[in-house]
């Protein structure tokens, strides 16, 4: 009886620091970020060839070690959360616990070493290898958000302004459809290769529309120029607005979250701006 | 007389199924509009010549059973549309009804179809079939955005900031006129191929001043350079304008329709704007 | 005595069509502006050797007629800018009416015809001719932002946003000094031909920061890429702040014309907002 | 005694024209300020051969009274310093001055000079004197800023939206690691050179994301170009906001110095944010 109590006791103690909810952090949580940045750069330094040949066992081992310490942080964030009350059932409460998407992310984090590390030598080629090694990165890149409030920040946006997005979303994929169809019968003759169909043309409206512009696919016919200059001009203030919306929205929504009504510090009267 | 009506009370039904006037879809507007979407989809994967390949009889019957249902439908809206009240005379209603801007485009959706079809083979060369294929595919893009509300906000954006962007658009075509004859006179000597005249030099101009700066008109000369480092500077600014004063509209549009009517501080009745 | 009270009635009424203060158009400001707009059309397309070969005698004798209008309106100005109080002296205020920017800009649209036309054939070559045209066009665009309030409304917005714009323009030649300087001595090594010296990287510096990014010149070294990353995510930024200073000043501007104070309909009361 | 006062009284006086603190520019000020702008406008041009070529003398001369000049200055500065309370101590005071960022970079725009002037000519190579030069320069450009009243205001802007910019650059940390995985395993395989590691993918993020899109590396599969089409229409919005939060906070900071402190309109009291 004592031991079941210590041992639930242990448990929630456990759950308390792998799970805060007061959105503050724990020298746990400081030190798991640490470690991920630091899995985090390596990944990505790990694909310059001059930097990995260094020394290709210092980033094989510290992969394995961190590994080792993000898998017994899983196990432990799923055998302790029975603590909370709605993932109580030892089965099914672990079970729906693991689905969760954030605990998910934790699995795809580890679990391409595994695949990697148990797959049969002769069945894992080198295009399955990529993946995993994709999978790895990404989502101990995504493990990261879990910490930033930026995310819940976004999450709040998406929300709040869903109505708006849509209509817009919409709006613009209508007008890159016509700005794509259009582009294509103005320039598939004279340049089949970049204009060889609508779905390369639409390379072309979203590289102009964002004004990024790289010059890879560009109208050489005088319709061609004249179409690109009429949607130039009317296209780009309208693919701005999921911008603008965005962010007047992480805007509205950061300054929600630093403020209560704003009183006046004197008589203490709200004051409506 | 009994047949009459019946048959006048179908032509209601069907009409009031067809042209809902309450801004919501009944079941028919999703099967059309999901059915669009396809036509759409269709039209522009058929332009992938790997994906039309594999089998062009299946984009052919498609096609065909596309245009089938939209003639029904048209043909259905022109005979019922005498159910309304401003259409009541049988031939010059239903005249006035097919000349609407949503009519023409639903004709123009399907018109294509039976001018390839019924036209003698010897007579339509490759150029008019391409025609066709834009016009149809531009047509079926078109017929989507009656059901897009982003359409009818940007008609009230359009119509609520009409004197300011007409002031900004008549400067900025001052602006983008001097900016094109100061670079052609600048640069014409040393690349005489891509600053050949002026209406060239626009094609650099508008490309530039919205930021798209694809790299294929560069200008080289040190004259040109300054002049191209001062328009940049100074006019980016005011081309960011037009997109300004819509996107502060469409923001402005939507939230007009999110909300009430406003209502006078002093006296709480509403104001119309 | 009523010859020259007639004359100067006539004068008045002759002054009080040209120069119309109530802002509105009169007809003969419309004949004009029409004219001008035919005549930069005319301007332009003649630069396109392929549309000016088919007549160049046409554009010869439409430039001799516009001339001869225009200059005929010049003098009539000048003649009758004695009707108003300050130009009241027969010379000196005609000569320093004829030194206001507005008159200048009309002198300048004449002025190189008669320049062409009179120096000696041996004199003028094909530079100065050049130049010549290059005015002519010009004066003839900058005639026709008279008439454009967005002109007007610029200048009360660099006025209202003056210190501002002063404030950060000093500000952001020091960033592109900065950048200037940095990228040219990260990059000359390794590129002597496109950062040959700090001007020539100030090109670069302005073409990155106003995101219009051609491509014609780009750091190739690992300092160089970071630098150009790090200035690229600060800089644009603040080059957009202009932008936007003017963007709003401009907007401000516009509805502070369109708009006396705000008054409920109803009350008649002002709403502060 | 008497000697002791006036040469702390001169001191004084010297002190206070050195260091006005009213925000006001003195004569000396602006003696100082010119010196600078012409010192930065000739080492700009310096590096432009053949300009540098026509007299190197006169740069070197004109470099070198400069540096006289300014090292005259420091030297007062530095002497007078302990005018004011807290650096009055004779040699703590002075050396807790010198320290100062302002004075340090006045050192650093003497300092390469001396350098390259005592050093033994066979230990200085070409590298550390353009690294030299730099410093001057950029030191140079870098004390103009003191005058600038932009850099105070960004110093208070990035001061008040500390907590939205760190929140905001977190997150597009992470989109921008996320974004140049995906690309990096998308396109490597076809693009090696281009996409060689994920350094390398992160500077066509950079400059993808900024829009400045210069073309230099381009995704050419049709899995890198829908994954960049997605990237560039969802990232651009959020590499936006950064810039979005600067301008708006420029301007609040400027409109808060212009205008008089806020009242409560209740009370009329003034309110501090």
């Amino acid at each position: 009886m004592e031991s079941t109590r210590s041992s639930k006791s242990m448990k929630q103690r456990l759950h308390s620091v792998l799970e805060r909810s007061d959105g503050g952090f724990s020298g746990f949580d400081i030190f798991i970020v640490s470690l991920i940045c630091l899995n985090v750069v390596a990944l990505i330094v790990e694909t310059v060839d001059e930097i990995h040949d260094v020394s290709p066992l210092a980033f094989r081992m510290f992969d394995t070690i961190s590994v080792a310490i993000f898998t017994v942080e899983y196990v432990v964030r799923i055998w302790s959360c029975t603590a909370e009350e709605q993932y109580r059932h030892p089965v099914w409460g672990r079970l729906r616990f693991a689905v969760t998407p954030v605990l998910f992310i934790d699995l795809l984090a580890i679990l391409p070493f595994y695949v990697a590390l148990l797959a049969p030598v002769g069945l894992i080629d080198l295009r399955v290898l990529r993946f995993l090694r994709a999978v790895r990165l990404l989502a101990r890149i995504a493990r990261l958000s879990r910490y930033s409030s930026g995310l819940r920040t976004s999450a709040g946006v998406l929300n709040a302004k869903r109505a708006e997005l849509i209509t817009v979303i919409v709006f613009l994929a209508i007008l890159l459809l016509m700005a794509s169809s259009l582009m294509y019968y103005a320039e598939t003759e004279a340049q089949p290769d970049k204009f060889a169909n609508i779905p390369q043309a639409m390379w072309w409206s979203i590289i102009t529309l964002t004004t990024v512009g790289y010059g890879d696919a560009v109208p050489v016919t005088a319709a061609g120029r004249i179409l690109a200059g009429v949607i130039a001009i009317l296209g780009i203030g309208l693919f701005a607005l999921p911008a603008g919306i965005l962010g007047s929205g992480f805007m509205e929504e950061m300054s929600k979250r630093r403020q209560g009504p704003r009183l006046c510090p004197h008589c203490q009267r709200e004051i409506h701006e």
